[in-house]
């Protein structure tokens, strides 16, 4: 008891500190950091394929850089660094505004570039929910002026492309565009005031009951009954007109609204979507791709096509997981509902005057792009990793002995392996327990392993085991390298066979 | 006249903010990222070719996490976070003091580790020195209980590897020991206590002027000049005894001293310094180690060997565009000295007490490990990359067309295209000019245009043209995927030919 109290006591210790990462962070050890990596090559080849280059920037801008971007909401969750004198800096938030401004401050006027890095927000963060208060984005767009649609379409074939790619399931890609949705909000009678605090509210018909959203609308923010009605026509359009069985039909079908066409932003935007959508034709992925009137996302700076992608399967089973991608119109309202869509691994859309706000001219340069939900991908992946091996490293061949006095051969052999670019490893010890070697390459994954005995070594042999079968063959020493290379082969063969 | 009054005044408005970036801050263009991604490349391969994992560590630690492991003057260059309620954060300075913590605190106990990431210094900027405020580590670490030495050895074939496989040309991995300079310290009559400060100076040797140094260690330091005359002898070994030739004659002429053999901390820095090599041997590195007994680095923890690796052709060439590698004790002393060796490329040593420091109970986990100066090396490449042309994007086929309206044939001959994981990008307007559609694939080294021409694609044909050559070729549509393959193909190979 006493003992216990000395214990307390020293933990309280004022020296003492708690040894912790801070709230809202992780570390990511080996196993983690293999899934992500193998993630992340994914992505970047698909990106790479569409000929994109990369950037980087500073994982902190100033302050003025970052202000007035994310909204009341937004900007509170905005890290800054202390003033320790000279410029005041913050935590960057997303890649698209750094983007923005790296574009604007380079005279940057075309870029189809990637980024992914981490970013960073002052939330409250709920773990179980995933949400983390530092947190990947990976980010694609195209910057420039070019006809209309025809990056926005590379967009989603991009994430069809990467989602396929990986193999998460049946995934839709919800597609609506800005001026539709001011169209429709203007033709309702909702005041342009409104428009932002509405479309958060639609935003939600993916998750929430219709009646909620209604009841919100009216109650909390003062709309009237009669123009949430006629909201709910065009927002529950996608349910409400059963006879359209595609994307095209539900366009035709809003086309025929009088009242909706006299609208010259709702008539453009329902242009636009009909072009984009052959365009998904042409590009093969028009099956996946599902206009939908509710889709709203944060409209703080987008201008034309918006889309969301949903994965199907996971959707409900991760999301306990999970962090949401994040363009800096989604957490405008960082409630617990911040996730926009709850199965959603991709977001995007057109922003075409946001580099604009950084010229000192305000000339714009159009963009478009895709933010993956690349830590809930990541989730979703070791979700499926759980039922498989992870291998941490790469080892190949394991250097071992099982006599005492063998160190200075296993590191010559070492160095001839590591020479010959074969991924090798030795145990650090002079002299360790052939059971303990053995259960090394076993619990590693480590295919092959090099016996080197003293007696054997004397003859100008060593024996090269099979790990998994712990069959064992004598090779002689000067054609190690080639018994090891076609053995590798051999298994790398059996690997992939194994797959199919 | 007054037009440019206004423009200066709307420039020096309130309300209008310079655009740039964090002071001692870049951002990196497609090209420099190109260089790094190759870099890095190289670097990975070589890691986990010796069988090393990854982690992550978050860009902040708790402030107390940081205090008091930089020394006095390196503790007043962290950047803290502005105190938002909650934890006091402060940014990483470096990568092991992570390392460190995340082993105690995840009670690991064995790790052959790497880590890329960027750290954090509010140092005084010094562009042209290379001095930024945020720049990339590069650090692999070997944790855990093993036999003396053998980690140690490891790390030094790795910066052997590494810089081999770089062609960065001559260098020199320098070698000393803890314990030895400990020992001779004290044979020398130095007090316990300037320890620190005389190994700072000591460590100038290779910039500075035996003179010199001695002058600061009387003048500024205050040891007597006889403690510093008997100190010569030692630090200048490798200078005076002009009749050692390889570095195990100067351990053995050092061995021969009966004075300092009868230090017991020296005579055991001396043994393993023996050993060690001994090992290098084994790895085929001798000849590019060197042991050299005023290597000494940041005392701060290092407990056991130390080393320092100095490119010796790009030493000069390239110190006003770099930034020094950095263990933490590198920058006791932020002088314009700081960078530990004009040249140095890489930089470490044994820690074996690091550890104990986060561990409630003090166990200690034995590391070894080293830092590569990684922005050096970067810079050193971009030094030679300047001579070549350096591709920002890897699009290996651009689909063109030389007539009006081929638009949709072009996304249809993309998707086949990306679909076959061939490399693609074609103008995102619908009517480019030819000119400028073949500019485009100079300017970014692509190597073959496809040109969709509409009197073509009647007949089920296109033209595969060599960008470089010119020449053009009719390929049947359905065969063009295998005829891309194929040129594409050849077109490596012809590459591979040309740097041979």
């Amino acid at each position: 008891m006493l003992e216990k109290k000395a214990l307390l006591a020293a933990d309280e210790a004022p020296t003492k500190f708690q040894l912790k990462v801070p709230k809202g962070t992780r570390d990511f050890g080996p196993k983690s950091m293999a899934i992500r990596e193998s993630v992340i090559k994914t992505v970047i080849d698909c990106f790479k394929r569409h000929g994109a280059e990369t950037i980087e920037t500073p994982v902190f801008e100033l302050k003025d850089v970052l202000l007035g971007k994310y909204g009341e909401e937004g900007g509170k969750l905005v890290f800054d660094l202390a003033d320790q004198g000279g410029e005041l800096l913050s935590m960057r938030y997303d890649l698209t505004v750094p983007f923005a401004r790296y574009l604007a401050m380079n005279k940057v006027a075309k870029m189809k570039r990637y980024q992914i890095a981490k970013v960073y927000r002052r939330d409250q963060p709920v773990m179980t929910r995933g949400r983390y208060r530092e947190f990947y984005q990976c980010d694609f767009d195209i910057a420039g002026q070019y006809d209309p649609l025809i990056p926005d379409a590379e967009c989603l074939k991009i994430v069809d492309e990467i989602l396929s790619s990986l193999g998460l399931g049946d995934f839709e890609m919800k597609l609506n565009h800005r001026l539709l949705l001011d169209g429709m909000f203007a033709v309702c009678g909702v005041e342009a005031a409104q428009f932002k605090t509405v479309c958060s509210s639609v935003d939600k018909l993916d998750k929430v009951e219709w009646a909620d959203i209604r009841n919100e609308l009216i109650k909390e923010k003062g709309i009237s009954a009669a123009v949430v009605d006629n909201l709910e026509e065009y927002v529950r359009a996608r349910e409400l007109r059963t006879s359209c069985s595609t994307s095209q039909q539900l366009i035709d079908s809003l086309k025929t609204d009088e009242r909706l066409m006299a609208n010259q932003s709702a008539k453009k935007g329902l242009e636009e979507l009909t072009t984009l959508i052959s365009y998904c034709e042409l590009f093969g992925i028009a099956e996946r791709v599902a206009f939908d009137p509710s889709l709203a996302r944060g409209l703080d700076y987008y201008t034309g096509s918006i889309f969301e992608t949903v994965v199907k399967d996971f959707s409900r089973r991760v999301s306990n997981h999970v962090v949401a991608p994040g363009k800096p119109g989604d957490t405008t309202e960082p409630t617990e509902d911040e996730n926009v869509g709850v199965g959603s691994v991709a977001a995007g859309g057109r922003y075409d005057k946001l580099v604009g706000m950084f010229d000192s001219k305000g000339a714009d340069v159009p963009c478009v792009g895709v933010s993956l939900g690349i830590e809930r991908i990541f989730s979703i992946m070791e979700l499926k990793a759980q039922l498989a091996t992870v291998r941490t490293s790469e080892t190949e061949v394991y250097v071992a002995s099982p006599t005492k006095g063998q160190l200075q051969d296993r590191m010559k052999l070492c160095r001839t392996l590591w020479d010959a670019n074969i991924k090798t490893e030795m145990p650090y010890k002079a002299n360790e327990k052939m059971l303990n070697q053995m259960q090394y390459c076993e619990q590693r994954g480590i295919p092959l392993a090099i016996i080197v005995a003293d007696s054997e070594l004397q003859r100008g042999v060593v024996k090269i085991r099979n790990v998994v079968s712990r069959q064992e063959e004598e090779v002689p020493l000067v054609e190690l390298v080639e018994a090891v290379r076609s053995r590798l082969l051999q298994w790398r063969i059996d690997d992939v066979r194994s797959q199919l």
